[in-house]
Protein backbone atom coordinates (compact mmCIF):
# COMPACT_ATOMS: atom_id res chain seq x y z
CA UNK A 1 0.00 0.00 0.00
CA UNK A 2 1.51 3.31 -0.69
CA UNK A 3 1.86 5.54 2.16
CA UNK A 4 -0.02 9.14 2.56
CA UNK A 5 1.50 12.23 1.93
CA UNK A 6 1.57 13.24 5.42
CA UNK A 7 3.54 10.32 6.76
CA UNK A 8 6.10 10.78 4.12
CA UNK A 9 6.50 14.01 4.61
CA UNK A 10 7.94 12.95 8.09
CA UNK A 11 9.94 10.20 7.35
CA UNK A 12 12.04 12.46 5.24
CA UNK A 13 14.64 9.93 4.65
CA UNK A 14 12.23 6.97 3.91
CA UNK A 15 12.15 6.66 0.23
CA UNK A 16 8.68 7.98 -1.23
CA UNK A 17 5.95 6.09 -2.95
CA UNK A 18 3.47 7.76 -4.84
CA UNK A 19 -0.01 6.41 -6.36
CA UNK A 20 -1.60 8.67 -8.78
CA UNK A 21 -4.11 9.74 -5.49
CA UNK A 22 -1.68 10.42 -3.36
CA UNK A 23 0.31 12.72 -6.12
CA UNK A 24 -3.07 14.39 -6.51
CA UNK A 25 -2.94 15.63 -2.78
CA UNK A 26 0.54 16.84 -3.26
CA UNK A 27 0.19 18.77 -6.62
CA UNK A 28 -3.12 20.56 -5.40
CA UNK A 29 -1.45 21.41 -2.30
CA UNK A 30 0.97 22.87 -4.72
CA UNK A 31 -1.60 24.43 -6.99
CA UNK A 32 -3.38 25.91 -4.08
CA UNK A 33 -0.38 27.34 -3.28
CA UNK A 34 0.52 28.89 -5.76
CA UNK A 35 -2.26 29.00 -8.20
CA UNK A 36 -2.21 26.98 -10.64
CA UNK A 37 -0.64 29.21 -13.33
CA UNK A 38 2.39 29.66 -11.33
CA UNK A 39 2.69 26.52 -10.48
CA UNK A 40 5.13 24.14 -12.13
CA UNK A 41 5.20 20.79 -12.82
CA UNK A 42 8.89 21.07 -11.06
CA UNK A 43 7.30 22.56 -8.23
CA UNK A 44 5.01 19.38 -7.17
CA UNK A 45 7.95 16.97 -7.56
CA UNK A 46 9.85 19.32 -5.52
CA UNK A 47 7.04 19.26 -2.60
CA UNK A 48 6.84 15.46 -3.50
CA UNK A 49 10.25 14.96 -3.06
CA UNK A 50 10.33 12.94 -6.63
CA UNK A 51 11.62 13.23 -9.99
CA UNK A 52 9.43 15.27 -12.15
CA UNK A 53 9.85 11.69 -14.76
CA UNK A 54 8.45 9.55 -12.18
CA UNK A 55 5.48 12.02 -11.55
CA UNK A 56 4.71 11.31 -15.66
CA UNK A 57 5.34 7.50 -14.60
CA UNK A 58 1.45 8.39 -13.16
CA UNK A 59 -0.13 11.14 -14.79
CA UNK A 60 0.13 12.57 -18.28
CA UNK A 61 0.57 16.13 -17.44
CA UNK A 62 -0.37 19.42 -14.74
CA UNK A 63 -3.57 19.37 -15.84
CA UNK A 64 -4.53 15.68 -15.59
CA UNK A 65 -3.66 16.28 -11.73
CA UNK A 66 -5.78 20.08 -12.28
CA UNK A 67 -8.80 17.77 -13.51
CA UNK A 68 -8.58 14.97 -10.60
CA UNK A 69 -8.51 17.82 -8.13
CA UNK A 70 -12.01 19.51 -9.81
CA UNK A 71 -13.69 16.10 -10.28
CA UNK A 72 -12.89 15.07 -6.41
CA UNK A 73 -14.28 18.99 -5.42
CA UNK A 74 -17.39 18.73 -7.42
CA UNK A 75 -17.82 15.36 -6.63
CA UNK A 76 -18.03 15.85 -2.88
CA UNK A 77 -20.08 19.15 -3.62
CA UNK A 78 -23.00 17.02 -5.68
CA UNK A 79 -22.73 14.14 -2.94
CA UNK A 80 -24.45 16.74 -0.62
CA UNK A 81 -27.66 16.75 -2.57
CA UNK A 82 -28.04 12.81 -2.09
CA UNK A 83 -27.50 13.21 1.61
CA UNK A 84 -31.20 12.31 3.09
CA UNK A 85 -31.28 15.47 5.05
CA UNK A 86 -30.42 17.56 1.50
CA UNK A 87 -34.46 16.18 0.64
CA UNK A 88 -36.17 16.48 3.70
CA UNK A 89 -37.90 19.03 5.15
CA UNK A 90 -39.19 22.82 4.47
CA UNK A 91 -37.00 24.42 1.67
CA UNK A 92 -35.03 26.76 4.39
CA UNK A 93 -34.67 23.63 6.39
CA UNK A 94 -33.52 21.63 3.31
CA UNK A 95 -31.01 25.29 2.43
CA UNK A 96 -29.23 25.37 5.79
CA UNK A 97 -28.52 21.87 5.68
CA UNK A 98 -26.98 22.13 1.87
CA UNK A 99 -25.27 25.57 3.05
CA UNK A 100 -23.86 24.07 6.16
CA UNK A 101 -22.55 21.31 4.37
CA UNK A 102 -21.36 22.73 1.40
CA UNK A 103 -18.94 25.15 3.98
CA UNK A 104 -18.15 21.76 5.75
CA UNK A 105 -16.99 20.42 2.47
CA UNK A 106 -14.94 23.62 1.56
CA UNK A 107 -12.88 22.94 4.87
CA UNK A 108 -12.25 19.17 5.00
CA UNK A 109 -11.56 19.14 0.95
CA UNK A 110 -9.96 22.92 0.92
CA UNK A 111 -7.03 22.28 -1.67
CA UNK A 112 -9.34 20.80 -3.73
CA UNK A 113 -12.22 23.35 -3.40
CA UNK A 114 -9.64 26.12 -3.70
CA UNK A 115 -8.51 24.89 -6.97
CA UNK A 116 -11.84 24.53 -7.91
CA UNK A 117 -12.84 27.85 -6.54
CA UNK A 118 -10.46 29.74 -8.82
CA UNK A 119 -10.31 28.10 -11.95
CA UNK A 120 -10.70 30.94 -14.25
CA UNK A 121 -12.21 28.68 -17.71
CA UNK A 122 -8.49 29.41 -19.10
CA UNK A 123 -9.01 25.80 -20.23
CA UNK A 124 -11.27 23.22 -21.84
CA UNK A 125 -10.49 21.18 -18.62
CA UNK A 126 -11.36 24.72 -16.40
CA UNK A 127 -14.57 25.18 -18.77
CA UNK A 128 -16.02 21.94 -18.00
CA UNK A 129 -15.63 22.38 -14.49
CA UNK A 130 -17.52 26.02 -14.25
CA UNK A 131 -20.01 24.58 -16.27
CA UNK A 132 -20.66 21.44 -13.34
CA UNK A 133 -20.27 24.60 -10.78
CA UNK A 134 -22.84 26.63 -12.07
CA UNK A 135 -25.06 23.24 -12.47
CA UNK A 136 -24.70 22.99 -8.56
CA UNK A 137 -25.25 26.97 -7.75
CA UNK A 138 -28.48 26.75 -10.20
CA UNK A 139 -30.06 23.66 -8.08
CA UNK A 140 -29.46 25.75 -4.79
CA UNK A 141 -30.82 29.15 -6.22
CA UNK A 142 -33.54 27.00 -7.40
CA UNK A 143 -34.30 26.03 -3.52
CA UNK A 144 -34.09 29.79 -2.15
CA UNK A 145 -36.78 30.54 -5.06
CA UNK A 146 -38.91 27.51 -2.92
CA UNK A 147 -37.96 28.55 0.75
CA UNK A 148 -39.02 31.96 -1.00
CA UNK A 149 -42.65 30.79 -2.05
CA UNK A 150 -43.29 28.87 0.85
CA UNK A 151 -42.82 32.17 2.69
CA UNK A 152 -39.56 30.98 4.66
CA UNK A 153 -37.53 33.56 2.79
CA UNK A 154 -37.66 37.10 1.96
CA UNK A 155 -38.83 37.78 -1.43
CA UNK A 156 -37.29 40.90 -1.91
CA UNK A 157 -33.94 39.86 -2.88
CA UNK A 158 -33.37 38.35 -6.10
CA UNK A 159 -32.47 34.33 -5.94
CA UNK A 160 -29.84 33.97 -7.80
CA UNK A 161 -28.63 37.23 -6.26
CA UNK A 162 -28.59 35.86 -2.58
CA UNK A 163 -27.31 32.22 -4.07
CA UNK A 164 -24.25 34.11 -5.11
CA UNK A 165 -24.01 36.09 -1.90
CA UNK A 166 -24.35 32.99 -0.41
CA UNK A 167 -21.49 31.03 -1.44
CA UNK A 168 -19.55 34.21 -1.95
CA UNK A 169 -19.69 33.99 1.93
CA UNK A 170 -18.83 30.27 2.16
CA UNK A 171 -16.87 29.90 -0.79
CA UNK A 172 -14.34 32.82 0.75
CA UNK A 173 -12.90 30.12 3.55
CA UNK A 174 -10.68 29.01 0.93
CA UNK A 175 -8.63 32.07 1.53
CA UNK A 176 -8.25 32.57 5.27
CA UNK A 177 -9.13 29.02 6.67
CA UNK A 178 -6.25 26.63 7.86
CA UNK A 179 -6.90 23.21 9.56
CA UNK A 180 -3.96 24.56 11.94
CA UNK A 181 -5.59 27.90 12.17
CA UNK A 182 -7.38 29.45 15.61
CA UNK A 183 -10.45 29.27 14.09
CA UNK A 184 -12.11 25.37 13.92
CA UNK A 185 -14.80 24.63 10.95
CA UNK A 186 -17.31 23.99 13.52
CA UNK A 187 -17.21 27.84 14.40
CA UNK A 188 -17.06 29.12 10.94
CA UNK A 189 -20.15 26.73 9.79
CA UNK A 190 -22.20 27.88 13.09
CA UNK A 191 -21.16 31.50 12.13
CA UNK A 192 -21.94 31.43 8.31
CA UNK A 193 -25.35 30.12 9.33
CA UNK A 194 -26.13 32.72 11.84
CA UNK A 195 -25.31 35.74 9.39
CA UNK A 196 -26.49 34.22 6.76
CA UNK A 197 -30.08 33.27 7.98
CA UNK A 198 -29.92 35.54 10.96
CA UNK A 199 -27.82 38.69 10.05
CA UNK A 200 -25.64 40.71 11.97
CA UNK A 201 -28.04 42.59 14.60
CA UNK B 1 -3.75 63.73 -25.23
CA UNK B 2 -3.91 60.24 -25.28
CA UNK B 3 -6.56 58.21 -26.27
CA UNK B 4 -8.53 56.34 -23.64
CA UNK B 5 -8.53 52.26 -24.06
CA UNK B 6 -12.69 52.28 -24.95
CA UNK B 7 -12.43 55.23 -26.87
CA UNK B 8 -9.47 53.44 -29.09
CA UNK B 9 -11.18 50.35 -29.24
CA UNK B 10 -14.12 51.91 -30.93
CA UNK B 11 -11.86 53.43 -33.75
CA UNK B 12 -10.26 50.18 -34.53
CA UNK B 13 -8.36 51.85 -37.60
CA UNK B 14 -6.87 54.47 -36.07
CA UNK B 15 -3.37 54.12 -34.31
CA UNK B 16 -3.45 53.18 -30.86
CA UNK B 17 -1.49 56.04 -28.27
CA UNK B 18 -1.23 54.93 -24.54
CA UNK B 19 0.22 56.61 -21.43
CA UNK B 20 0.76 54.32 -18.54
CA UNK B 21 -2.32 54.70 -16.93
CA UNK B 22 -4.23 53.77 -20.16
CA UNK B 23 -2.08 50.83 -20.43
CA UNK B 24 -2.84 49.66 -17.06
CA UNK B 25 -6.47 49.98 -17.77
CA UNK B 26 -6.16 47.41 -20.58
CA UNK B 27 -3.29 44.87 -18.60
CA UNK B 28 -5.94 45.10 -15.50
CA UNK B 29 -8.49 43.60 -17.70
CA UNK B 30 -6.26 41.01 -18.96
CA UNK B 31 -4.99 39.76 -15.67
CA UNK B 32 -8.73 39.80 -13.98
CA UNK B 33 -9.69 37.59 -17.10
CA UNK B 34 -6.86 35.00 -17.78
CA UNK B 35 -4.78 35.53 -13.84
CA UNK B 36 -1.70 37.60 -13.71
CA UNK B 37 0.36 34.23 -13.61
CA UNK B 38 -1.79 32.78 -16.81
CA UNK B 39 -1.25 36.31 -18.35
CA UNK B 40 1.80 37.38 -20.77
CA UNK B 41 3.05 40.66 -21.57
CA UNK B 42 2.09 39.15 -25.40
CA UNK B 43 -1.55 38.99 -24.12
CA UNK B 44 -1.42 42.21 -23.14
CA UNK B 45 0.36 43.75 -26.52
CA UNK B 46 -2.66 42.31 -28.58
CA UNK B 47 -5.26 43.47 -26.27
CA UNK B 48 -3.71 46.92 -26.34
CA UNK B 49 -3.55 46.42 -30.27
CA UNK B 50 0.26 47.50 -29.70
CA UNK B 51 3.85 45.85 -30.02
CA UNK B 52 5.34 44.64 -26.72
CA UNK B 53 8.22 47.29 -27.34
CA UNK B 54 5.80 49.76 -27.39
CA UNK B 55 4.64 48.64 -23.87
CA UNK B 56 7.98 48.44 -22.37
CA UNK B 57 8.78 51.65 -23.42
CA UNK B 58 6.07 52.81 -20.67
CA UNK B 59 6.82 50.07 -18.32
CA UNK B 60 9.43 47.77 -16.67
CA UNK B 61 7.34 44.86 -16.87
CA UNK B 62 4.61 42.67 -16.07
CA UNK B 63 4.76 43.39 -12.43
CA UNK B 64 5.07 46.87 -12.57
CA UNK B 65 1.64 46.98 -14.88
CA UNK B 66 0.17 44.70 -11.46
CA UNK B 67 1.35 46.85 -8.92
CA UNK B 68 0.10 49.82 -10.30
CA UNK B 69 -3.09 47.89 -10.15
CA UNK B 70 -2.83 46.83 -6.56
CA UNK B 71 -2.09 50.18 -5.50
CA UNK B 72 -5.14 51.72 -7.59
CA UNK B 73 -7.49 49.20 -5.49
CA UNK B 74 -5.54 49.36 -2.65
CA UNK B 75 -5.64 53.56 -2.67
CA UNK B 76 -9.37 53.26 -3.43
CA UNK B 77 -10.68 51.11 -0.76
CA UNK B 78 -8.52 53.26 2.31
CA UNK B 79 -10.13 56.67 0.61
CA UNK B 80 -13.44 55.10 1.97
CA UNK B 81 -11.88 55.56 5.42
CA UNK B 82 -10.96 59.45 4.46
CA UNK B 83 -14.81 60.27 3.86
CA UNK B 84 -16.67 61.81 5.94
CA UNK B 85 -19.73 59.52 6.21
CA UNK B 86 -17.09 57.05 7.47
CA UNK B 87 -16.21 58.40 10.60
CA UNK B 88 -19.70 60.07 11.64
CA UNK B 89 -23.22 58.53 13.51
CA UNK B 90 -22.83 54.77 15.41
CA UNK B 91 -20.68 52.22 14.79
CA UNK B 92 -22.85 50.40 12.85
CA UNK B 93 -23.91 53.09 10.97
CA UNK B 94 -20.12 53.63 9.82
CA UNK B 95 -20.02 49.99 9.41
CA UNK B 96 -23.29 49.43 6.96
CA UNK B 97 -21.76 52.67 5.10
CA UNK B 98 -17.81 50.91 4.41
CA UNK B 99 -18.97 47.97 3.76
CA UNK B 100 -21.43 49.77 0.94
CA UNK B 101 -18.42 52.03 -0.01
CA UNK B 102 -16.57 48.55 -0.31
CA UNK B 103 -19.15 47.08 -2.41
CA UNK B 104 -19.43 50.09 -4.97
CA UNK B 105 -15.60 50.32 -4.98
CA UNK B 106 -15.41 46.79 -5.57
CA UNK B 107 -17.87 47.27 -9.01
CA UNK B 108 -16.45 51.19 -9.74
CA UNK B 109 -12.75 49.69 -10.16
CA UNK B 110 -13.54 46.24 -10.84
CA UNK B 111 -10.52 44.83 -12.82
CA UNK B 112 -7.88 46.11 -10.25
CA UNK B 113 -10.11 44.95 -7.36
CA UNK B 114 -10.40 41.91 -8.71
CA UNK B 115 -6.25 41.14 -9.05
CA UNK B 116 -6.17 42.30 -5.72
CA UNK B 117 -8.00 39.91 -4.49
CA UNK B 118 -6.51 37.19 -5.96
CA UNK B 119 -2.86 37.81 -5.14
CA UNK B 120 -1.17 34.92 -3.48
CA UNK B 121 2.02 36.15 -2.23
CA UNK B 122 4.02 34.78 -4.93
CA UNK B 123 6.26 37.99 -5.02
CA UNK B 124 7.09 40.56 -3.03
CA UNK B 125 4.68 43.05 -4.60
CA UNK B 126 2.09 40.89 -4.34
CA UNK B 127 3.21 40.35 0.12
CA UNK B 128 3.27 43.87 0.07
CA UNK B 129 -0.55 44.69 -1.40
CA UNK B 130 -1.99 41.42 0.88
CA UNK B 131 -0.22 43.27 3.77
CA UNK B 132 -2.12 46.53 3.09
CA UNK B 133 -4.73 44.19 2.26
CA UNK B 134 -4.92 43.05 5.78
CA UNK B 135 -4.60 46.21 7.62
CA UNK B 136 -8.00 47.21 5.83
CA UNK B 137 -9.65 44.24 6.67
CA UNK B 138 -8.19 44.99 10.39
CA UNK B 139 -9.95 48.00 10.52
CA UNK B 140 -13.27 47.05 9.34
CA UNK B 141 -12.82 44.09 11.92
CA UNK B 142 -12.02 46.73 15.04
CA UNK B 143 -15.72 48.98 14.26
CA UNK B 144 -17.04 45.57 14.37
CA UNK B 145 -15.91 44.94 17.98
CA UNK B 146 -17.11 48.91 18.36
CA UNK B 147 -20.39 47.93 17.19
CA UNK B 148 -20.56 45.09 19.06
CA UNK B 149 -19.24 46.61 22.42
CA UNK B 150 -22.33 49.38 21.50
CA UNK B 151 -24.55 46.52 21.55
CA UNK B 152 -25.73 47.21 17.81
CA UNK B 153 -24.32 43.91 16.52
CA UNK B 154 -24.88 40.53 17.68
CA UNK B 155 -21.73 39.18 20.27
CA UNK B 156 -22.26 35.56 19.95
CA UNK B 157 -19.65 35.52 16.60
CA UNK B 158 -15.94 36.82 16.88
CA UNK B 159 -15.26 40.10 14.70
CA UNK B 160 -12.75 38.93 13.28
CA UNK B 161 -15.07 36.13 11.36
CA UNK B 162 -17.55 38.29 11.16
CA UNK B 163 -15.38 40.88 8.81
CA UNK B 164 -13.75 38.02 6.77
CA UNK B 165 -17.73 36.59 6.26
CA UNK B 166 -18.38 40.08 5.48
CA UNK B 167 -15.59 40.63 2.69
CA UNK B 168 -15.89 37.33 1.73
CA UNK B 169 -19.52 38.07 0.50
CA UNK B 170 -18.69 41.69 -0.97
CA UNK B 171 -15.01 40.32 -2.72
CA UNK B 172 -17.26 37.55 -4.39
CA UNK B 173 -18.30 40.46 -6.50
CA UNK B 174 -15.20 40.28 -8.86
CA UNK B 175 -16.71 36.32 -9.66
CA UNK B 176 -19.99 37.10 -11.34
CA UNK B 177 -20.51 40.74 -12.01
CA UNK B 178 -20.13 42.15 -15.64
CA UNK B 179 -21.19 45.93 -15.99
CA UNK B 180 -23.29 45.01 -18.72
CA UNK B 181 -25.17 42.15 -17.06
CA UNK B 182 -28.08 41.77 -15.69
CA UNK B 183 -27.38 42.80 -11.70
CA UNK B 184 -26.57 46.41 -11.41
CA UNK B 185 -23.99 47.53 -8.80
CA UNK B 186 -27.09 49.28 -7.07
CA UNK B 187 -28.85 46.26 -6.57
CA UNK B 188 -26.17 44.10 -5.55
CA UNK B 189 -25.11 46.58 -2.55
CA UNK B 190 -28.57 46.70 -1.80
CA UNK B 191 -29.12 43.21 -1.00
CA UNK B 192 -25.47 42.67 0.16
CA UNK B 193 -26.49 44.81 3.34
CA UNK B 194 -29.38 43.43 3.60
CA UNK B 195 -28.61 39.67 4.06
CA UNK B 196 -25.74 40.85 6.16
CA UNK B 197 -27.09 43.03 8.24
CA UNK B 198 -31.02 41.58 8.38
CA UNK B 199 -30.36 37.87 7.03
CA UNK B 200 -32.26 35.82 4.65
CA UNK B 201 -35.53 35.46 7.07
Amino acid sequence: MPRTYSRDRKAKNVKRRYDIDSLTDVALLVFARKGYDGASMDDVAAEAGITKASIYHHVSGKEELLARGFNRALDALFAIFEEPDAAKGSPSARLRYIVRRVAETTTAHLAEVTVLFRARGNSQVERDALERRRKFDRSVADLIVQAQHAGEVRTDLDAGLVARLCFGMSNSIVEWYRPSGAIDAATITTAILAVLFEGLT
